[in-house]
């Protein structure tokens, strides 16, 4: 069956204590990768249940355009808030406020 | 933070010889998820790694507006053959062909 498009969901295990400041992150997201070629849209979805991950789910025309934001500086600028609290945690001995696990999608049904 | 939609996401484990016939089900689908209350749209979501679920995902206005499609006659209606697949397995003492695990969010930025 042929692709509909593209999609990449970046699973977000939260810390309790630092699921106000990443919803924050988004909250206030410059909005660098609504611009990049290919793009459709993104959400950010906070779980109803605390102990799930949040998901942020984009949706591309191809993976090569996906692959090509990842690669870009605008996916460097996007995520150089997140990235800094997870190195200043590491530079302090602190376990990482949040991991990520990154899953890709062909849509296959609209 | 507002939320500015509800999300439910089906994520189902599929057997291997049943993922042809999982797709089937959705290419064929009849629409009747379409014309409830609140429905924005959905899209089915091919694993790129076989070995991770599909995930089927519907957008709503509102939990209320997808609760009241779950005890609808259309939600029946929609699941018919993908519940007689299920049926039919247990009835011959097999496992079922695919196991869904069911969870919901809140969008919080688009």
């Amino acid at each position: 069956m042929e692709s509909l498009g593209f999609t990449a969901i970046n699973y977000i295990s939260c810390n309790e204590d630092y699921r106000d400041r990443f919803e924050e992150l988004f909250k206030d997201r410059a909005g660098l990768i609504d611009n990049n070629k290919g793009f459709r849209n993104m959400h950010v979805l906070r779980p109803a249940k605390p102990e799930d991950d949040y998901l942020i789910v984009s949706y591309w025309d191809s993976e090569e355009d996906f692959t090509a934001w990842t690669q870009s500086k605008s996916f460097i600028d996007g995520h150089k808030r997140g990235f800094a609290d997870i190195k200043k945690a590491k530079e302090e001995g602190k376990e990482p406020p949040m991991k990520s696990s990154f899953k890709t999608y062909q849509i296959i049904t609209n």
